[in-house]
């Protein structure tokens, strides 16, 4: 562990061929579309009402709470994601919009600092006697997160200060002490922007706070079943009398720091990870950490889609168990992809190892991406890495799974988690630690950093995900010693090839962690090429995992690829591709605005023989074919059909 | 479509190595074990409430209703099996326990001929409120079904006088004439009853009840939802106001005669279908018999599993839709293959195609007797082809599928139903038609056929499953003319061979719709050699069938095989198949009493040279491995492991 925090956080401007138009869309579309989203403008989409419950909470307006009891959480993504966005790029006329919702937001608070539409329309007399569904303190952390975001973005301080009031209140609710509920949320949130608020503020009350969720968490008596008993056994969500909650649901089965697997519901899981991280670091907390590397190690090798993907089973948005990953009946959610963004930023922050750096690019540049539609518009909350349309319709176990993007969601938290995560993408390329300067993502753009109370300027070229020419041009004020610290991501085929000022270089490198550490005393101008070997691959699945058995992938740099209906006919079960034909790389300058797609020789199963019966003796009787894969992020922009990452290979 | 009705029910005594251990089960284990079941005594199994839900309802015992609101219908099911139980094998301690049984029955009915445990004890001003959902027409069915094979098997009418009276009092209830209700059960079941009822009492008013029933199903308006509204919109199931009822679900979605796909709860779609048969055949309907014709076809070519199993998903308990069949998701209802095997007993009287006998033996011999364990006391209700135990119990959408069977069940519609259909397997076997005597399945015993006015007697011997050695000896009071008509497995993998008095023919025999049709003048005592080819074969699924897409079965003769942990390891998705190499078939004297074991080469994919990593480049690593199959219908009983039907194949 890092013996000294620093924010991980330099200043960062994106620039950068393949991710400046993701941002552009956050700013020029999404975050406009989102906003008409919440304000219920968007005909034919399920309605959000959570502009709405601010207006009727400030007294502006009669009428019915609407939409789920977390609603409160969506304008306030979108408003971190606004502040974001804000910082690279001001925009008055954004700014005012964001303005008067944060009016809106803080005429709805309460006069002792408590700020939630739902209980404040609906029922005013009963805060903080449902943590375990009602989302209260989930809601408050989002506004924090909007709060710290918003501040840094413009320096104002409204909403940030009617956050600090909120968080002081919350700790007068909330602790062991005589008088105070010895609670937590239901669902994890305020746990890391309770640290976001700290580091914001400075204040340690908030910290503190956030370790009492933390450490509280999970301890006996079982404060859900208590509150449960106190409610009379009922639930917001059903009529009469329920069952008692499960703990793993929410991670509350054990205290936090005794946990090696990742159970329950997959976001509330990560999100929480992600605050153990940030705590493990700012008190220099052992034990925690290694709770957070097991938890780590066991969501990374044994919980995770190759698409970065988690949470396999629709059933309570859940991680199942080691090895079950079905492909088809999946749920993958896209926050919990988030979440495990989150939760490896801050693993980073606190030991460089690539691994986290790999992941979170995994999970990045294939299920975040692949979340949302080419236009911004639409999006899916669950990923799945094989479609059969016709099933997601009619077997009701694919229920969940949706073919098509959705232009919105009743349970809408993933568009604007998506939205806040691309609009803060700076926030995850570098970091400093000591006298390193570490380079996890590349992603093109201008950064400022601080080494050893030194600032490097430090600005990058990336021709990813396409290509793997990487190059960096350093901005020092002097010459300085210190190491440049380059991951080597785990998809490359071959070996990395580095130059400094067009000097090749083989010795003074050598990989720590996955890093190539190159350590020099820098000057001005110093150029460094880092040349990625970006090539198609074949990729195979641990044997444990029986949903991926005699099956392979195709990744190319760090794109998981797919085969579309569109292109390769259906039903894709039919084709057996053959890994010893070799992979044709070809970049289709139509497509999309040109990508790579990859094509190979594959086997079809010979339909044609086939008359009306079922079962037949084995002929095994297949027809040479081609196929055509494209990105997975990229998939179901041309209209609807099968969709298969894993395919049958020979 | 024969031109004239006879039933297919000979005098059949069974007594073959194979079954004769099946019907002795039933008779001293399964019939003894059921009892002690609906008489809660089994220990650390649900509690059934059935019988005592009898004695409250007769005024004996004071009480609660328990159970399902169609509980009913396992005692009936139970009784229907004593009956065919005591038809084959006289017992009077099991009769004298049978009639107390119909005594306590006929004390909880109603003066008006009313009979239902549920309605009496509980709702008993609710009576025909909610046919959707309260099974009170199908508990009739149950007990008119019980009451004719005990009426059969002992002449005993008290029963079959009671369930005259209640068929009497429903058909004043009943009807499309103003005062009656326009209605029909939400589970279809009475419709097959009644025609039963017909048959036994030559009452024609039993059968236009039947005729009722079928042809109001499905006409607008929609009864159920009519229904659904005059209840304010309520369920049984559930608090508070619901949705609509699905018209699908329970095949109202459409008069009868116009539907052609396979949809909803797949028990009551096949109960259903078995009626149409019936009255198909019994009032010469050809509109009804092509409906049938196409419902049959579409179930057998596109929504059978290999074992028989049909109703692929468990929510609803329903078909999904064509090519549908995932091994591990898999419902396959015990109940639901029963009720196919009935069906298919309909058809074939009339139109005596292999089809419908392939089928019956498919689900019979693999589906229906892997249900039940070897001992008779365990019973799956969800009939897996793909087991792994861990997933059954960790991952919610695999919970219905249990990976060992059960000692009774909450709804145990399904081990009385297994009772009762093994307890009734000599009426399966035969059929005549004209001058033509069919032979549907190969099992050993004694039968006496009436054709053409003429007594005819066969004895048959059998060594199927396992060799396919079958003799059959004629008894006849003089020579006669007439067609013996041996069916032609689809299974067999060459020539079937026929002999006659020792002397091999060739000439003499066609092949009609799938039998070997033999037309000649036989004399007693003739003696037909018929050898089939049981040979272990590969089998492949319809590559529309995703989920079969690179894999076979196998199988050898009417049995499937499947692949257990116990013999092969874990995981079975590891192994590829070697149908190259070819089947060894061993006779194990050992295993389950002696069983033919398949055995063949394999690869192993390597898990040794894996780390912690789950995903990697593809190195298609494997290594030599043997694998070894048993008949899937004897699965699960040797512990708790993977089992798995279809597998990998190269």
């Amino acid at each position: 562990m890092s013996s000294s925090f620093q924010t991980i956080k330099p200043s960062v401007r994106i620039d950068d061929p393949f991710w400046t138009p993701y941002t552009a869309l956050i700013r020029d579309k999404v975050i406009p579309y989102q906003w008409k989203a919440l304000n219920d403008q968007i005909p034919d989409a399920a309605p959000s009402y959570a502009i709405r419950n601010f207006r009727i909470a400030a007294g502006l307006e009669e009428g019915e709470f609407g939409g789920m009891v977390f609603q409160d959480s969506d304008p306030a993504k979108w408003l971190e994601a606004v502040g974001y966005s804000l910082a690279a790029h001001p925009d008055p006329e954004l700014e005012e919009l964001a303005d008067g919702l944060i009016d809106l937001i803080v005429a709805a608070q309460q006069p002792d600092g408590y700020l939630n539409t739902y209980f404040t329309i609906k029922e005013p007399g009963l805060r903080w006697t449902n943590l375990h569904e009602c989302h209260e303190l989930y809601c408050a952390g989002h506004m924090m997160e909007a709060a710290v975001a918003y501040y840094e973005a413009t320096g104002k301080r409204k909403l940030l200060d009617a956050m600090c009031r909120f968080a002081d209140y919350i700790d007068s609710v909330f602790g062991t002490e005589p008088g105070k509920l010895p609670g937590y949320d239901g669902h994890q949130e305020i746990e890391l922007a309770l640290v976001k608020l700290y580091e914001a503020t400075g204040e340690e009350r908030y910290l503190r706070l956030s370790q009492y969720f933390i450490d509280q968490r999970g301890q006996a008596p079982d404060y859900f079943v208590e509150e449960w008993e106190r409610r009379g056994q009922t639930s917001y969500w059903r009529q009469g009398k329920v069952p008692s909650p499960s703990a793993a649901y929410n991670q509350s089965h054990l205290p936090v720091r005794e946990q090696s697997v990742a159970v329950g519901h997959a976001v509330r899981a990560v999100y929480m990870y992600a605050a153990m991280a940030d705590l493990a670091l700012l008190k220099q907390d052992n034990e925690l950490l290694e709770a957070c590397r097991r938890l780590w190690s066991n969501i990374t090798t044994r919980q995770m889609y190759v698409t970065g993907g988690i949470g396999s089973t629709h059933h309570g948005e859940a991680f199942s168990f080691d090895y079950d990953l079905p492909n088809d009946t999946v749920y993958a959610e896209t926050c919990a992809s988030i979440g495990l963004i989150f939760f490896a930023r801050r693993m980073l922050q606190m030991e460089q190892k690539s691994d986290y750096a790999d992941v979170m690019e995994r999970a990045l540049y294939n299920l975040v991406l692949g979340s949302m539609s080419l236009d911004g518009t639409r999006y899916f909350y669950v990923n799945p890495l094989e479609v059969w349309p016709e099933a997601c319709e009619k077997n009701p176990g694919k229920h969940h799974v949706k073919p098509e993007r959705q232009k919105w969601f009743g349970c809408s938290c993933c568009p604007p988690n998506v939205a806040r995560l691309i609009a803060s993408l700076g926030d995850y390329i570098y970091s400093t630690h000591g006298s390193k300067l570490f380079v996890h993502l590349f992603i093109g753009g201008e950064a400022e950093l601080v080494v050893e109370q030194e600032t490097v300027g430090i600005q990058q070229q990336s021709a990813l995900p396409w290509n793997g020419n990487v190059g960096f041009r350093l901005r020092l004020q002097r010459p300085k010693r210190f190491t440049l610290a380059l991951r080597v991501p785990a998809w490359c085929s071959g070996e990395a090839l580095l130059s400094i000022n067009g000097e090749v270089c083989t010795d003074s490198i050598r990989i720590v962690n996955g890093y190539a550490e190159i350590d020099r005393i820098w000057t001005d101008s110093d150029q460094i090429e880092w040349t990625l070997p970006v090539r198609a691959q074949w990729v195979e699945g641990h044997p444990s995992i029986r949903a991926l058995a005699g099956k392979a992938a195709i990744q190319r740099g760090p794109l998981v690829y797919c085969l579309e209906e569109l292109d390769n006919g259906a039903p894709l079960s039919s084709l057996t591709l053959a890994s010893g034909s070799g992979l044709t790389e070809t970049f289709d300058p139509q497509l999309f605005g040109g990508v790579y797609v990859i094509e190979g020789e594959a086997a079809r199963d010979d339909a044609g023989s086939w008359s009306e019966e079922p079962y037949r003796p084995l002929q095994l009787e297949s027809r040479p074919a081609a196929f055509r894969a494209v990105p997975y992020f990229l998939w179901g922009n041309r209209g609807r059909g099968e969709m298969s990452v894993w395919n049958r290979v020979q």
